[in-house]
């Protein structure tokens, strides 16, 4: 037994493959993004555009935030010392909790550390709590989704994306006795589209399905007051449990749920991954608290960044760059080859200052990698037209096609 | 199928065995640790003192972690906006990373969003790396290494809590040709013993196991620099990975592994945990880094800690109270019964202003319910007194037997 054969074995696969990560370190400039400073591969830190970033709105630099949590930091200090349980329950964990529920138009919301965290432990606990329940699981769900189902032991059933009759055909093959979980997203990252969630939530009531909808890259950004596609669409009310996160939109974060408190209460004393970890620190939760109550009143960084994607997405249009098809703010350019993503972002970076990471496999299904763009309304036109130039320069060195 | 009936039913079973858990909602009064202030059940906050911290250094109320995180907070932002392969790779956590391997005298270190995840994600994805893998697992492992070797779907054997020749028993059995991991940790939180780590080391050996080792209770308390029980005992160089959490004696969020660069390489790039999941966000890395910095220089917290945790096992026996013999700065009071504990750490908080949490199944096992308290540096022996007296006091009226 060689252990080092082993794990040099599985590196070379992901070399052989092209895709192996190396991660670009930065630092952001705080009050001026999306500029900030590269660290890697030349002499000092060298100035770049970020058009990457989950940090969608802008959050994270917001003067609320940051003052609420400099405020937190001074009030109280860096951690919370202990779990939810033990020692590790602030007040401001309490009114964060209050906040969301609310958001949601829910009686109840859980914090967990991340939205992955979230995902996994309600997923895993709820199939569990409910004795044979059958999953009926998006085929492009993400990977926190997948490993909350998986972990939990239920039976899977996954359904073609966004595809509402083969989920029918699957809900309706299964035995009306048993409980049943419909897990889904409501914008998929990717991709950019929308679910189908009022025709989803139809199914759910005709066959006595739980629903569950994954909000993370929508919240904050749609709805009158940031509740995400289910706000938008008013449908939060059909919706069992919304899950979101704090680390996107909103800037800081974490991650939680929305639901009824017997639902809530239930997670809450049974998910190990919510009883047995240390709870968000203070700092953070303060800041989240800041930026929910800032984007339930204002929708301007929702607008801006609308006009900035509808803006960019014309662009390479017009550029003839191969811009998928979206209805979000999502803006993915098809490459289809993990070698040349990976190159054209490396081009970009070291050329044009611009970084843009490449999306390879297992992020999204072999042969559709791809670059991904999050304009934000802190992006001027200007930095769209030039980024759009770049692009041109290298689809024409690389060879690649441009439509016509 | 009624859902709501069975959320229900899980949640009176809890209730029937006295174990549903009620949060403290507190706030910690900065700079005077253990103080804080209580939200639960009077008008108004209510001074009160923390006794079940894991922020057992307080370094969480340091200035210089303070000052860090508030630099940071001013120089990029809240949060990282992204994974550490999207964007969330700052130039904070590649230094974090190389201050962490130094720490352990590693070649690489790996950050998580929590200890937890750190467990879960590392021994889930090791065991899956290494085809046929056995993990070897000690029964008092705690929650989130029992669900990443669980996750991992790879056979595990557990053998009996620090037992040395039950652990080459289950060694001997095993196929020679089998990949085998030995998972266990340095100091067990709640009954505060010690591994044998060494013995454990010379089995890996003889058997060809690796080896993995939770150190979140002793990381920043043990060993000269604060490397843990493996720095104190000169037993890094033989563990291949140490994983610890920057959220209990480092004072704010987060976990991470050390081990060698072609460890850390194959959970960097093959965990879903870790890749799929918004980085740490840079303030709380920053004030990890000064954390880390300090208590490498530093011995007058880690100090404090053990007088005071001497001082306080030592007022307890002194009262006849039934503290538990540890040899660690965890000191826990056996009570042997869910209600009777909550009831004590209710009149605790009430009446006298003590914070301390009841620890019930499934933290502890049934049947050995217990109050444990961490002592600090910042705790003085007049508040040990005092509570020693409340101790006696509740004791003496609930009918509970004192040692003679």
């Amino acid at each position: 037994m060689n252990y080092d054969q082993i794990f040099d074995a599985a590196i070379d696969r992901l070399h052989s493959e092209g895709r192996y990560r190396v991660f670009i370190d930065i630092l952001r400039n705080k009050g001026a993004y999306p500029n900030a400073r590269c660290f890697a591969g030349h002499n000092g830190p060298k100035p770049i555009t970020v058009w990457c970033s989950n940090d969608y709105l802008a959050m994270g630099q917001h003067p609320k935030v940051i003052a609420a949590m400099e405020e937190a930091l001074h009030n109280v200090g860096a951690g919370s010392g202990g779990t939810r349980n033990i020692g590790g329950n602030t007040h401001y964990h309490v009114e964060l909790e209050r906040e969301l529920a609310d958001l949601h138009g829910k009686d109840g919301a859980l914090l967990f550390t991340s939205g992955y965290v979230s995902n996994d432990a309600t997923l895993s606990t709820l199939a569990r709590i409910l004795p044979g329940c059958v999953i009926f699981s998006d085929e492009l769900n993400h990977a926190s989704m997948i490993a909350g189902i998986r972990n939990s032991g239920a039976e899977k059933k996954v359904f073609r994306h966004n595809d509402v009759a083969h989920l029918e055909e699957l809900l309706a093959e299964t035995d009306p006795a048993l409980p049943k979980l419909i897990a889904f997203e409501s914008v998929y990252s990717m991709d950019g589209d929308v679910a189908p969630i009022h025709a989803i939530c139809d199914l759910a009531e005709k066959y006595n399905a739980l629903t569950y909808i994954d909000e993370v890259h929508a919240v904050g950004m749609y709805g009158p007051r940031g509740g995400g596609i289910t706000d938008r669409d008013e449908a939060a009310h059909r919706i069992d449990i919304i899950e979101g996160t704090l680390g996107k939109a909103f800037g800081v974060m974490g991650g939680y749920i929305a639901a009824d408190t017997r639902i809530i209460d239930v997670i809450r004393s049974y998910a190990p991954g919510f009883i047995f970890t240390t709870s968000l620190s203070p700092v953070l939760v303060a800041g989240v608290l800041a930026s929910v109550r800032h984007l339930k009143e204002s929708s301007v960084e929702r607008d801006g960044q609308q006009a900035a994607a509808a803006t960019l997405k014309q662009l390479f249009t017009e550029a003839g760059l191969p811009v998928m098809a979206t209805t979000t703010h999502i803006v993915p350019l098809m490459v289809g080859d993990p070698v040349k993503a990976k190159r054209i972002s490396d081009i970009l970076l070291a050329e044009y200052g611009v970084y843009v990471q490449p999306i390879n496999f297992p992020t999204v299904p072999r042969g559709t990698e791809r670059l991904r763009f999050t304009p934000g309304p802190s992006h001027t036109e200007a930095m769209m037209v030039e980024l759009t130039r770049a692009l041109v320069e290298i689809w024409d060195r690389m060879e690649l096609k441009l439509a016509a």
